[in-house]
């Protein structure tokens, strides 16, 4: 016990040696409020520390300081993660980057954003908006999400069908290696192959493999408003068929977002938007091309031909925004229906997207539970919520199962156990069951490279 | 003597165990004609022996024996490289990959096809037309290149301002490691973050890390035909600026390509297309979008304003092919000039263009060479093709010295050495100056987990 109040103010003294004083937060009542990110069912240790460095120099004392004393460290966003990467593990150092949160360019010829790691996503988004920019990704935390989780999860959100991931935007990165040697990763040019694609390696990387402190992001033009339309199905099966028809005829939606039942019911009691409570399945769909009402009127042909009873469009802009809020308050909806939730992420191919919403159905009435699917239909990516009462032990249990099955279903399915939300502690077990050992060990080798002593986020992914 | 006799018969015989006899190619002056790509001034060694493999199960046992007999092994596509990837080392296996081009799948809804390494772009691009589907990278030499190949190099093309690159098409590989073992990367879903992306580790790792013997690649809905202009410019700054605007005002073109005044009057040399043979820089551009008349109007505005001394509008699609054509002899033309060609690949920010440009001019003046630029300008990607006579010992040295010095200039701007061309054995030295020792020591420790024998392509990129 002395042992451990040695070394802990060891630890704090020297962090101190290089943060401000305000920067190093070591009261075990505030420590333990950085525990957690938002997913369930992940266990979590109590930090020794948490460090809310300003400046890259500080980060990289931080990094030495955990290499010297041999201490894991944990990087934290806004910690809206939803698979346990953010968890602190027992007496590591919770490395806070969202007081580096400064936009540091915003060039609209060369269309580019350089930025801190703290920036909130809806913030970058709306500074980029006044020069006639768009960043698309947009995860449905995008209020309070930062850059830098959104980088080390690979998130994505609705604007994907069209404009892809986060992946996809991230050009070059600064990152402070696990023993506090500076490396730049990538580019500011639009292409550049030099070398192995180290910039990809570290998105999607949980925090595993360096902590990053800078990123140039690619931005597009701002594309015009989108319009919506609502399309209401008998059968999530007909939903899906409509799903695959607009994808066959190769229009390219902004949206394309599927509600099920239980979901559709859970808002309109949340909110009391009026939709439509006996529809079995949902359909949004989005255009922000030149001319959307002509895109929208030919889906709305192809969501009859697969079933739709209704289908409506929206007059204008405003009227698109509320159907998007619908969707938007989905998971609150979902969560409001028993005590706790466990969110599913699993992304199939899109021709197998009916097969994987009556299979999860299934699983639902197997295991006596509801789960309230939404999806992001044009990409296949599902998010399956299973609704369950913490404090019943059984239907808990049963909660857990029907997660794992769930996952079993989507990778029987051609798909993958995560389409956006990440590995984190949540799936490990599954991760290893998609990638097999081949992969599993090549991924070990990689992380060995970059952090031999296995200081960072240890314990997560594999 | 004896001794390489012995290894050499071992080597042909261990291979020709689970190879057919005319996939096993040793006659020297054979063997000699798979020596080099299409890159000058790199090193080749001559091939032991090589391989035309047409199965995975071949490829694995190409890679075992390579193993068990410690028998370095170069992978091969059409070997139209510009950079010496592909080139023999002494005593090697060379491994083409060209007898495996088989499309094994096309789905217009999940929008993907599933390919072998050998299948030449082109006709992978014309086969997805055929369904509606546009597979856009299209590096110069796509007639002839496979998409092996160009996921190796990592390769670009005319579509990359709208299109991006080949990376952003690889979704999923299929992949035979140095000792035989097989890996599945990725997925075939639109969305997928389960662990670190392996995938994006092979796309430009030049056959260092492993054989890819299959790939799963994204495509989009076949855009409508593009319609194009030239614009002619009395200087290379004046055209440059014209690309600044053209970005900085959100447009989005689906090609934006420069040819500097000794381009044009070569490509008029050589086939006598009548293009302006006074003007100090053409720009072409082309528009993809529902109406493309009105964005080129706007482009010729702005080409205007920045100084066009002449705008022509294509009035049709043939006429707009013309267009491309012109741009698509470049090369070939500025072949002409001299014996011998050096290419470069620099890419700059799109703000740093024009003096790109100009700089490289400086070059070419001070070095007494001819020096033709053309560019994918949008991308700020230019290629100064250095003209030399071999034969000119002091010519060709001071060829090599302005090439180094255009990379210089290139790292000075806060570009890239390679936009699209790779590193090979041309760039090595660039890549670590570009890189850092850092940089370097990572990518050399992922090789090592890939690669611990150092059998895979050994001497290319580092």
């Amino acid at each position: 016990m002395d042992d451990l109040h040695e070394r802990l103010h060891t630890l704090h003294a020297r962090l101190r040696a290089g943060l401000p004083a305000e920067a190093v937060l070591t009261d075990p009542d505030v420590t333990a409020s950085y525990a957690r990110d938002m997913a369930s069912f992940c266990t979590a240790g109590t930090p020794a520390a948490v460090v809310l460095p300003r400046t890259v120099e500080q980060v990289r004392h931080v990094m030495r300081t955990a290499t010297e004393l041999r201490v894991p460290v944990v990087p934290q966003g806004a910690r809206t993660g939803l698979s346990g990467a953010a968890n602190a593990s027992e007496g590591c150092i919770v490395l806070s980057l969202v007081k580096m949160d400064r936009i540091l360019e915003i060039d609209p010829v060369d269309r580019i954003a350089v930025v801190e790691p703290g920036v909130v996503n809806a913030v970058l988004s709306r500074a980029v908006a006044e020069h006639g920019l768009y960043y698309p990704p947009d995860p449905s935390s995008w209020e309070m999400c930062t850059i830098g989780g959104n980088i080390g999860t690979a998130s994505g959100g609705l604007c994907c069908v069209k404009y892809g991931v986060t992946a996809e935007y991230v050009l070059g990165l600064d990152v402070v290696l696990a023993d506090g040697r500076l490396l730049r990763t990538g580019r500011r040019t639009a292409k550049g192959v030099a070398g192995y694609d180290l910039t990809r390696l570290f998105v999607g990387s949980e925090g595993t493999l360096g902590i990053v402190v800078g990123a140039v992001l690619a931005l597009k033009p701002q594309p015009p408003a989108q319009l919506a339309l609502a399309a209401e199905f008998p059968s999530a099966e007909a939903a899906c068929e409509a799903v695959c028809a607009i994808m066959e005829r190769g229009h390219t939606p902004s949206l394309l977002e599927l509600m099920d039942g239980t979901t559709v019911r859970a808002v309109n009691k949340l909110a009391h938007m009026g939709l439509p409570d006996t529809t079995e399945a949902l359909l949004l769909c989005a255009f922000d091309t030149p001319d959307p009402a002509a895109d929208l009127a030919a889906v709305a042909e192809l969501c009859r031909a697969a079933g739709a009873t209704e289908v409506v469009p929206a007059e204008d802009a405003a009227e698109s925004e509320l159907l998007l809020q619908a969707r938007r308050l989905s998971l609150t909806a979902l969560e409001a229906i028993k005590t706790a939730t466990m969110i599913d992420d699993v992304c199939v191919p899109r021709t197998k997207l009916a097969a994987m919403l009556t299979g999860t159905a299934e699983i639902a009435a197997k295991y006596g539970l509801t789960i309230g699917v939404c999806a992001h239909a044009g990409d296949g990516n599902t998010h399956p919520v299973v609704c369950f009462d913490h404090a019943d032990e059984d239907e808990s249990r049963r909660a857990r199962e029907s997660f794992d099955e769930i996952m079993a279903l989507g990778l029987a399915l051609g798909g993958t156990i995560t389409g956006e939300h990440g590995v984190g502690v949540l799936k490990k077990e599954w991760l290893a069951r998609e990638l097999g050992p081949v992969g599993v060990e090549l991924q070990r080798g990689i992380k060995e490279t970059f952090d031999p002593l296995g200081l960072l986020n240890p314990g997560k992914l594999f």
